[in-house]
């Protein structure tokens, strides 16, 4: 955030693991935070769950210059009023969202963005928790929040729309556009369609589970942290660019595609997976997996910056 | 490569861009790399077309030791005769692989492995060309093979499989392992799946081109990076892992693989792919693209050294 802005309120509602590595990447780059959680004991350990993020962050993203400032608020009020954003993390429900946004639609400024970061749910399920929809964006975060810097954005209101990204954008993050409501909004549609054939593979015995996250890692999931599916084919199709490559191998494109599988998460198939995670894993505790995750993409972060993605 | 060791033979057959690759590859980690190609255009060619992929392997991998040696041989058995791996890059020609496998196989070591790059053609479709089919793998690379670390190996023979992925291990490869034939190997059916999705959401007008790119650059494809898309699912499901996703999560992930999309390479959808990459390729030409990718990947690669991947 440069110094001729103003410093950015912003309001998190909701204090579990994602609502805190929110809390933490907005005071990171300097936002002034206030935190609330209708539970007193999840508010109270919302600077404890804040910790491990905030370290991450200045090794990820050490040039952000001063941390802003963190409040955790007992009312919604408290929180809420005086906001630019309003980041809501309430549980994938959608009563418990309308009666939230019910409560907090009063005391939203007239510019203020109220995003949601549902994952599962849509606008369309959202909005009609308002009186005036036009408030409500969906901002769908992709874990780990603090570190992965996608969000993923629709809503109807331009401005709005316009405004919730500048503010991402200064907390590091970038944002994406969707031009209509999507359920799995982008990314994880494309996470959902991806594992579909990996489960079909593991399914039809073409390889083992961590056969195939070895692949994955080692090939087209590195090429993807640097360029996107639909510009590897543009390469892929020399110098004839994507025309090239549809005009060759669209029709065999169009027979692979016809050719993937459909699996079932049968017992047998959800055992394979079970047992698959589990030699993959080798002994590594959830914790233990995650915190290689961490260090990894704070390394993949750090040399984007001598080295941009395509 | 140790220096217990001695030194490898590699004959690389066909010396397009694959081959040349290939080549580079081997003499970066220190075998003795002979190459032949049918076009004598093409095998004088080889140094000039062997400088860049060289020039970023000394980047990518500087601690590969002294280079290896490169030997254009104007006939097949002088580039075969002796080599431990012959690693054939022969146009996507079912007649024209077998041709050449029927001129290879009387000049091939006891112990040597014929290995073919093919990405479009099975092991199924290509073993017959020969006497003794345990003689062949398929190993294939992913574009650029000299910087993707990832070689996807399928064949019969587990003696010389496990010296295949010997030989890849040491040119700094990470070899992977089908359990069946397969078109499109693992990792072009996971991009293929992907891609179908990414399509479909540009057919139904979900998303730009340009912002599913984006998304998958800055989300999935950075986490796949460095977590597999099954063990990303073991972190999804909390403590429970694996286990506890497919209890809680696997009828809506059953849910979501139903809603996934089937779209068509429409002239109308092709025209839109193409103008997707042209606004996002912005002006750059392919050959600056690839050379944007090329330093991204040499900088996940050195980043990696510091902080391996799950």
């Amino acid at each position: 955030m440069t110094t001729a802005q103003p410093t950015p309120k912003i309001a998190i509602l909701g204090a579990g693991l994602i609502g805190a590595a929110w809390a933490a990447l907005f005071q990171h780059h300097g936002a002034d935070v206030r935190v609330w959680d209708p539970h007193p004991d999840a508010l109270a350990a919302t600077p404890k769950r804040m910790t491990k993020p905030l370290a991450q962050l200045a090794e990820a993203a050490p040039d952000a210059g001063p941390l802003g400032s963190v409040t955790l608020c007992e009312t919604v009020a408290e929180a809420v009023t005086g906001a630019d954003l309003v980041q809501e993390n309430a549980p994938e429900n959608i009563p418990v969202k309308h009666d939230l946004y019910a409560q907090v639609e009063p005391l939203l400024a007239d510019h203020a963005v109220l995003a949601s970061s549902t994952s599962a749910l849509t606008w369309s399920e959202l909005s009609p928790g308002l009186q005036d929809p036009a408030r409500l964006i969906t901002a769908h975060p992709f874990n780990p929040p603090h570190l992965v810097p996608l969000v993923e954005i629709y809503g109807t209101d331009a401005d709005r729309i316009a405004r919730a990204e500048a503010l991402y954008r200064g907390a590091g993050r970038v944002p994406v556009r969707l031009n209509k409501d999507a359920t799995g909004h982008i990314a994880n549609r494309l996470a959902s369609a991806l594992w579909r054939e990996a489960v079909f593979m593991v399914q039809d015995g073409i390889a083992d589970v961590e056969a195939i996250d070895a692949a994955l890692v080692n090939g087209p999931g590195l090429r993807w942290s640097v360029l996107g599916a639909h510009m590897a084919y543009h390469l892929g199709g020399g110098a004839g660019g994507m025309q090239g490559y549809l005009a060759h191998l669209g029709p065999s494109q169009e027979r692979r595609w016809a050719a993937l599988g459909s699996p079932t998460l049968s017992p047998e198939v959800q055992a394979e997976l079970v047992a698959g995670v589990t030699r993959e894993a080798a002994g590594r505790d959830i914790a233990e997996l995650e915190d290689t995750r961490d260090k990894a993409l704070i390394a993949a972060l750090r040399a984007r910056k001598d080295a941009p993605h395509v």
